[in-house]
């Protein structure tokens, strides 16, 4: 088993999934140990840093991608989330003008002057694992559990597509789910040789939706195993915890985003279950969880989760999640 | 306190909110024990029974309403769920033509043909506390927890309107989220005099989002407490549990609900905590939970909840919901 | 031939489809000539009424509803547009807070601050026809010819529901489409007895999707001859002119209003050519026009249009448009 | 004035915006008289090439890209249509499964039963410039006129991305408007250098909406002038014919696509007129065209179009439009 530990140079940033060569090429099994710098590229550090600072063309920074041997379309690529720890004492989140939900933005345009920039400062209090809200308008300070998870998950598109990092899509991407976290398996359907995935966008904690367009951001320490299935390809990306399975579905409008991930589940439970599409839909509708992911980045991404203990016992993939757990546990 | 018992002759089963007649003048605190109906008037008995046999200008019948004396436009009525338990040892679930969240409806108006019309009964077990869930296409049964929640629960609405009692908006309505269970306080805002609040809609239980368009529905034994807190009406309905504060958005396309039950959680939170809009916006984008209720009705509704154990102490609508606690535990 | 002149006193006006007591009972084939007040009921005469000066409960009064002797549900109301005069020497638009095409409103729920309220007014030439644009914030003004239009016609709802004259739907009402002209035969399916229509929202003139909420706002004398269909009703409203087939969709988002449209057509161009749904669904792919009726209302409108003179021959109804052409003739 | 002849061969077919070589390199002013295959790639002969005959890898190819020196990110590339002519004796529409505006898609993801795949063809007559539509389940036949149009015109995307030719964005693409026709001149933002713009999929005719998701798909015979504006991009294509300014904006949901062309028309009038962003969003609502132009792409593409005659002369882009009209003129 490969342990490959690996901190990519300012200038090794990536900005899309596709389109970019491969930081190394690994292969399956290998446990990557990856550092990733925080959305905004460093350029938050202060309060007084407001997000005119940023250069809206290097955002999203990537790390990656990697080139899994013996990747070839139509295989599944397996990522299991062994640790997440901050890398840096402090994260960020701000208000960008025209970005997030609760604003016009470049696609939902209207006339309305934009909302006041401010960025927020989150000290990280590694003891206590908290990082600290302060109001930016007033004196309310709160500490709030770390709960790392990762942005940005993907690989390289179908059809010789390139996108940017910002997007969330079939091939994964910047999903913003904080269910990609530490003992999650994320199975992604391989579109091009090699995989070429690459991840990003650590975030502290992030509540569902991302309401204001940026999580806690901050660089992170990723402990990952990579594994290949030949193969079994999904639509759209799947997740494995030990208590759920779940699916990810990125669209515009939100309905359409929930559509895939439920068509997708659907036809998961048929897999397993042996069951027909109508008594899934069925069976789904009765004890399906549906958290959304985010309602600010170029598609909406909405998670359809199930939870194993209501169903019979059984194992997707061929019980790779139950694989990566025990070598998780080494490799940790 | 009053303690009323209320179980409607199906000639006083009512379809709308606004509209009707009161079936009986209440004054606040009174406790209600009410029986209500299945959303399918009991035409749904067995697997046999298709959804053609259902007359879709009677479905969901409300029991109620209710007038509260002393209610004014402008108040808020508070309902503490005190219990729910299944009134019949079955409940049922259909896939009805043109109906549900992954088919063509009368609004996403296609050409495909219709899914499948069938029916499925689960039968309940009291002693295990589980309902059954039975393939009708192939052989697998499970059985699964029964969590009680009401489908439907409104208030007439503003404007003279009368709404169908298949539509959830600001004055609650069918918001078929499973947050509406036993412990929960809803606050609807008062739109008419007396209020003139129903419930209805009982499910045995339902998955976020209901994707089929139908619940394990049922019978149902309901007691409500029934509080009244004068002015103070939120602009969309909010929940309340001992752990959680929650707003229910209801609109199309689905990111509008969102973004609704996030402006109203914004304000909330700026109310509780005298945290500036911005303030809050962050505050929330980093601590909302966003499960989806239903994309099946004729507006799609969205729940934005957050753990109070995250925030400083502080009590919403005077403490209200504390104390409906209290009075429930006598009532039970 | 009926011929009756209707201007309704203040207390007489309704602002809901249904719910409301007839104000006049008709036989079918009667000519109305009725006067409706303007959507803002008369309160912004200048440039300095401001929209707070609204109230918002009465706004869009209509003139009606009639009762059509003979209308059942099931049937189909005709409705023929004779003549539209401007009632007023002038018209006005304005920008309500949170209401109109490009600003949140209270759906899409975002935090910006509101955009700025002013009032515009157009003075009318009758001699020339046109209405007067004058900047409010600078110094550009424009004729442009008036092109009167109802913004709002509609019959009472279905399943018991009253909805208010804000809203477009099945039933018609809101839809605020510039194709409710001179000329035009609106077909509405009734759904009650007596089919209780009103109009209102008087228009002289309105661009496609009425984007800031309000058009150039007026009293109106209109002259319409009221028929009616035995059965045929459509589930959509429809329009026929001279030139055009056409049916109005209502629902958010948009491209269901489209979808409704579409589907309506479908079936209707399936009825006159006696076209297979799928060559109907092709032929139409080939010919539709679609404008945008309006996107600021409860539900947003689509137009698809078919121009007859690119297929063969046909009357729909049975030639109702024809004879009702012929009726307007004489009426004027 | 250079005058290219460019073929291209069937090696050459590119399928992407973004991400492939030059086929030429062109100076500003040049005439290309292009030759470009069907949307098919000439896979759909006859009513008995169905559908599953596509490899959706190879769909809509492009003629291009062309290299117009001198053009940097910011500037503004201007395309004038001189003529389209059919180059093929018929054209070809299809059903094709889980595509098009009224079935489920793998983005409104449903569980229905695709429609039924059909192909339809369309022979030419030359000399009554018509079109000939022919039902595949009935006999209807009817003779169409020919109304030329290109469905994709676009440049190399921004932010380093490649997207599939399918899509219509910001860069043009697949916007599928009947606007892009003779005598039209399309105003594309630069982003990347030398433009990088293509064309293709040409249209023998299309309605509005482009309901079935393909159109009258023939290969075209394109007379294309092409002319660089240093500076002035626009953040949305425009569009200018001798009668109309248009905008096209593509996004989900649709009414997103309908502000996004409102908010660049609202500031093109305030460019062109010196008007207050207000004042133009008040006299856009009086005068806006809005027709639809596919709600069936990746994204869903809405026009907004004003009538010149209504406002007083004005010249956008300097005149860039009639000093193309009058090259036209020998050009042709």
């Amino acid at each position: 088993m490969q342990d490959i530990r690996f901190k990519p140079e300012r200038s090794q940033y990536v900005y899309t999934f596709g389109g970019a060569e491969p930081a190394l090429r690994i292969t399956p099994g290998t446990v990557l140990r990856l550092w990733s710098e925080d959305a905004f590229n460093f350029a938050l550090r202060s309060t007084s840093d407001l997000p005119d600072r940023l250069d809206m063309r290097y955002v999203n920074p990537q790390t990656g991608p990697f080139y899994v041997e013996g990747a070839e379309p139509g295989d599944t690529l397996a990522l299991h989330i062994v640790d997440l720890t901050p890398a840096r004492g402090f994260g960020a989140s701000t208000t960008i003008p025209f970005f997030g939900g609760l604003t016009g933005t470049d696609r939902t345009a209207l006339l309305q002057e934009a909302l006041p920039s401010a960025t927020w400062i989150y000290e990280v209090d590694s003891a206590r694992q908290t990082v600290g809200f302060q109001s930016r308008f007033g004196d309310l300070e709160i500490a709030l559990p770390i709960e790392c998870m990762l942005g940005t998950v993907g690989v390289a598109p179908a059809a010789g597509e390139v996108r940017t990092s910002l997007v969330p899509e079939r091939f994964g991407g910047n999903m913003d789910t904080p269910e990609m976290k530490v003992g999650t398996t994320a199975y992604l359907g391989v579109n091009v040789e090699g995989a070429m995935f690459s991840i990003g966008d650590g975030h502290y904690r992030q509540g569902e939706g991302e309401a204001c367009g940026t999580a806690v951001e901050g660089a992170m320490d990723s402990v990952i195993i990579v594994e290949l299935i030949k193969g079994s390809a999904p639509a759209w990306p799947r997740l494995e915890t030990d208590d759920h399975w779940m699916v990810v579905g990125s669209s515009r409008p939100m309905e359409d985003s929930w559509r895939i991930a439920q068509v997708e589940m659907v036809d998961w439970l048929g897999e397993m279950f042996g069951l027909h599409r109508m008594d899934a839909y069925q069976l789904l509708t009765q004890i399906a969880l549906a958290p959304i992911a985010n309602v600010v980045d170029a598609n909406y991404s909405v998670v359809v989760k199930v939870r194993k203990s209501l169903l019979p016992s059984s194992e997707a993939f061929d019980g790779m999640h139950r694989r990566l757990r025990e070598a998780a546990a080494e490799a940790r």
